[in-house]
Formats: structure tokens, C-alpha cells, sequence
């Protein structure tokens, strides 16, 4: 089960990718999650959310511009974005977002 | 089957609303329902995305943060909002944020 990602204090940058999958499966599933472990291990990585019922929203977090686009320029995450294109989605979305505040709530 | 959002040229707000739901089904999807209608008649209200699987993540889109302050000051959503810390959610967490740029992808 996923969690709400802890991030810091604001500003950071958020970056929604929206997706409408196609049925393709080939490799979906193992690379997504090759994606995500790469992704935490980038420099700037502050975390991330996801989740899918018909449209999938993924949200991660990043200290920086920068540190977005290193990651968006991996190579192993080019291959991806490349078969992502070719098989896996029928249409995305991706917004670039400065996250300026924020608030949440627990239950005791 | 919800679409991703039409929204017009960056800059414009989103608000990143991640959350984890109770056990608790107490009209949940009734009120849902109606704050999506009424979220969609407030003025300066863009488009909205959503997705939950565990994690619930909803994104809606603004033109400005005086439109988030008034739907967050609506007096239906603020009761909704209450009843959501007592009642659906274990836990949330909201985030204003400004989408400095955007791009897509659509197969042929």
C-alpha cells in the first residue's frame, strides 16, 4: 500500500503525470517498476504518489528544475518514455508544477 | 472512463489532494459526486483528474488562488471537509501549486 509522500517543507516541484494506458502489457508492470526505483535513487528525489482506476495519476516530488530534467534525460527513463509512446499509453500528460504550499491531517 | 484534463496554456494552479480513506462508506460517494458538480461551477474551475488505488490522488486546476480559496471556503465543501476528517479519511494531504509548463502525448 502506498503512501503520502513526506515531503519537505514548500517550495519544492511537483510533476503530475496523467496517463491513459492502452492494453498492452508487455513489460508494463516490471518496467514501472524499474522506473520508480530509478527514480528514488535520482539526486533531488523527494518522493512520490500513485495511483490508477481507468486514468492513472502519478505524482512525484523534486527539490528542483534541474533535477527534473536530468531525470526526464536518463537514459534508461528515455527508453522508456520512447516505448511508453510506442506500446504502453494511448496519451499522456505531464505538468511542471511549483509547489508553493501545502497542508494535510491525520486521524489519531 | 474520466479523460485527462483540458486545461489551457500554463500559467495556471493546480491542487494536489493524496489521500487514504477509512473503512467508512457513509455516503462517501454521494458527496463525492456532488463536490466534482459543484467543484465544476465555480468560477475559475479548469478541469479536474482522478485516480484511487489505495491511494486516492486528485488533481483539480484553477485559474487563480483566489478561485481555490473560495471553493475551499464554499459552505457544502466545508462540510464535506469536516465530515472527511471525521469520518472517510485516515489521513490527506493538499497542495497549491503553480504549473509553470505542460506538454502531451496522443497516439494516432
Amino acid at each position: 500500500m502506498m503512501k503520502i509522500a513526506n515531503t519537505p517543507k514548500p517550495p519544492y516541484y511537483a510533476v503530475i503525470f496523467t496517463s491513459l494506458r492502452t492494453e498492452a502489457e508487455e513489460n508494463y508492470e516490471s518496467t514501472a517498476d524499474r522506473m520508480v526505483e530509478l527514480a528514488m535513487e535520482q539526486p533531488g528525489y523527494l518522493g512520490h504518489e500513485f495511483a490508477r482506476s481507468g486514468l492513472g495519476v502519478t505524482v512525484s516530488y523534486w527539490d528542483s528544475l534541474e533535477s527534473i530534467r536530468n531525470w526526464k534525460q536518463h537514459t534508461e527513463h528515455l527508453d522508456a518514455q520512447e516505448k511508453g509512446r510506442e506500446t504502453w499509453y494511448q496519451a499522456y500528460k505531464t505538468r511542471i508544477c511549483l509547489v508553493e504550499r501545502d497542508y494535510g491531517f491525520e486521524a489519531d
